[in-house]
């Protein structure tokens, strides 16, 4: 369907949204590390940290290989993702932990969805530096024996995330209204308005099956 | 040579040694990053950081291979490790780096000489978690730029360079207090005080001819 192939401009720039993405939660993700309450839980945060530097390579490689300049290009994003994480400063071990949890498993759901609009090897590289289910199954299991130890906790965990969420969907507007090659890939892979509007409903499903998972409620 | 050989306990306490400071230095180099002027450096110090955390695992898992809790072990350097990156927090690019250049390559020298203490596969293990040097070549290649465009940078970087050493030089002194299976290992390995004494002096030509090297002096 050569019609419905996307332009390299809109492709350029979902990669350059993914790097710097890996690069700003590189280091949050590097400082919060530091919250954990021993050294083997510590060493866990970081390497899952360490893990988006491969991935941030990836990307800039290959949107480099499509002629796009990648200071220009992910500069574009760092307003919307540094905001995002100024906004969302985790206080302890369990907001860095339920904050890894929900947040990127939301943006490798959009992420695994917009693959599919592109085409090889594009498709293979987005759908390959999603996260690492391990990670969020470690987390996930910490946050139930933290509720499990103090049923408190679900509260104050299902706050923070709805917080986490507030601030990531005010980001992705910020995003779709100033990054109109970016907005119109979706636009177009997903069909129309509805189609925008049915994605968003199935990420919304999946983040509430995800927290109901932990004991945590929308 | 059995009689030379060193205890399992020294060689736990080295490897711990090398895991913490792998640790602490992954999250100290992360936060560093962001001091970078642009993402492309941001980028190449976050890898640097990332590399930290394979030899960390590398190093936690003969830790464990030999007996030892690295818990325990680590936990027992963490004060002089933290405590040397606290007192000489970068307050910008040139500064970071300068602490890359300076800092990892004597802990590097220091460490390339203990492996020779060592038998296989701990040696082999050692020697090959030593830094890249295409890391120091670029912090080295930064620091020259930079007093090429500003003479006065070599004055602040030499005396920043020299705060470096001396915290450094204090923490190294605080853990051969400290820990008595380490500084065995050390005293047995170069024979005797004139052995240790020339194993410093090395360390310090070595550091005067880095210094020399990017403009810097001692």
């Amino acid at each position: 369907m050569p019609d419905n192939q996307p332009s390299t401009d809109a492709v350029i720039e979902l990669l350059g949204l993914l790097a710097y993405a890996e690069l700003v939660a590189f280091d949050r993700m590097a400082a919060d590390a530091r919250l954990a309450p021993d050294l083997h839980r510590r060493a866990l945060l970081s390497e899952m940290a360490a893990r988006e530097i491969e991935n941030y390579h990836r990307l800039v490689q290959r949107l480099r290989d499509l002629g796009g300049d990648p200071e220009v290009v992910m500069g574009s994003y760092a307003g919307a993702l540094e905001a995002y994480h100024e906004q969302t400063e985790p206080r302890d071990w369990l907001e860095a932990l339920a904050k890894a949890y929900v947040g990127e498993s939301i943006a490798d759901d959009f992420y695994r969805e917009v693959a599919e609009f592109l085409q090889a090897p594009d498709r293979d590289l987005v759908l390959d530096v999603l996260h690492d289910s391990r990670y969020a199954d470690f987390a996930a299991a910490e946050i139930r024996a933290a509720i499990a130890a103090d049923p408190k906790v679900a509260n104050r965990l299902s706050m923070w995330a709805r917080r986490l969420v507030g601030e990531a969907m005010s980001q992705a507007q910020r995003v779709a209204a100033e990054r109109a090659a970016l907005a119109g890939l979706i636009a177009m892979g997903t069909g129309d308005f509805a189609g925008v509007s049915a994605l968003l409903k199935r990420l919304t499903s999946a983040h509430t099956a995800r927290m109901a998972a932990v004991g945590l409620n929308n």
